[in-house]
């Protein structure tokens, strides 16, 4: 990939502030915490523009629930095209953490995953998505 | 204010997204774009570590509510010291919008806008805080 | 405004912990928690769907900016159909506090306030959307 | 888990647009939907303290970066003990979708995201933390 490179102008004392934020999140250059901070917005328009992107759904329930595994189960595998994979973490003795993998459009991951956090049991849930800006 | 000038390196095809960008949200130059994502970091940070700032809190409620603008007003002036200004607004029939314009330890707003926020009558409420950075 | 009033089943252990936030975000009654959990979703629905919502934007600007107060009033024209009202705080030395009331659709009020928010000198910029829900 | 059943009063239109919103997200019942509503304002508060959390953090990354597979690789064996499991997904030909279960303090878990979003070659990160409410 070729690099560009270009002059950026801070008043003295936001660079300063922006230097000791460097260090503290541990970028190791100015340009990699600014590489970070313009994809990040790259990635919500792409959200806000209804891209492919790539989603993780995160779910923390209760597996004595009636049926939940089961009813998780089912709607994962009605949905088997946009889902790349699932990974189990037994969290103690009554919760299971389940993250899905997946990829498509904005908006239907957003709607896959509302049915799924909606479902009796499931007591917490996220969706983080992501692109490659 | 004195301004450094350094130079950033960032892919070909991340600048090209980045301009994009930048029109999209009508910065007039690449620095004035990133000077803005530094800052809104580093006001997070300012939030975060109770630094002092300042506070933008939104209210939207129904003023036929029992003596809710009574309730408001004493609340507020009970905070005196940390209220600069008040506006209010008559939305429609039913409905006033107030905004109150706070300084103070990022805590300290953030603890007076939650008993403000739950006041029975205020349908919604907001709190933007804000620092120089 | 009627009252409707119906049974919610919550799992011993939920409702205590709910019991003490209540009494922490100080709220008199669960009902009154309950319906401000609710309300803040249905306003997440009227910016997503574009209805008419009220805009708070918080502007933090240092005043010495060429021209900046020129160019903010001159926009603020442009849109005064827009707009309610202005507030204008003067923070310290340097910076301005500036909030303007708007109302209208969520996507106008959002590109406008990306329009003000990008111009030079503008420190940091937010946008509070409210509605009735 | 015993369930405690109490009555809620919501004012007439207040419950028909929550019942709508219901509808779409897909709960079976308005107390699935209020559990929700009130778990994740729970959620919140244990990230606020530093309470014991699991964390996702998903990391996009192109796998032809210099040895950036090496040093995710590194960075998770030196904290093996806060990390579940790891799953890796080759998005495209470019580039890796890795998602890493965390579980400890809050705060610990996001100064380990920290560390590992700023490397270079990372494109785009993001944190979810989940808890029991």
């Amino acid at each position: 990939m070729k690099l560009i490179r270009f002059g950026v102008s801070l008043p003295e004392d936001l660079i300063k502030k922006f230097d000791r934020l460097i260090k503290r999140k541990r970028y190791a250059t100015r340009s990699e915490a600014i590489r970070d901070l313009i994809r990040r917005e790259l990635v919500q328009e792409d959200i806000e523009s209804d891209r492919v992107v790539a989603g993780v759904l995160s779910l923390l329930y209760d597996h004595h629930g009636t049926s939940i595994s089961d009813t998780l189960n089912a709607l994962q595998h009605d949905h088997h095209n946009s889902i790349i994979s699932t990974t189990h973490v037994h969290l103690d003795h009554d919760n299971c953490l389940e993250v899905i993998l997946l990829h498509g459009r904005a908006k239907d991951i957003k709607k896959f995953a509302d049915g799924i956090i909606s479902i009796k049991g499931v007591k917490h849930g996220g969706l983080h998505l992501t692109s490659t800006g």
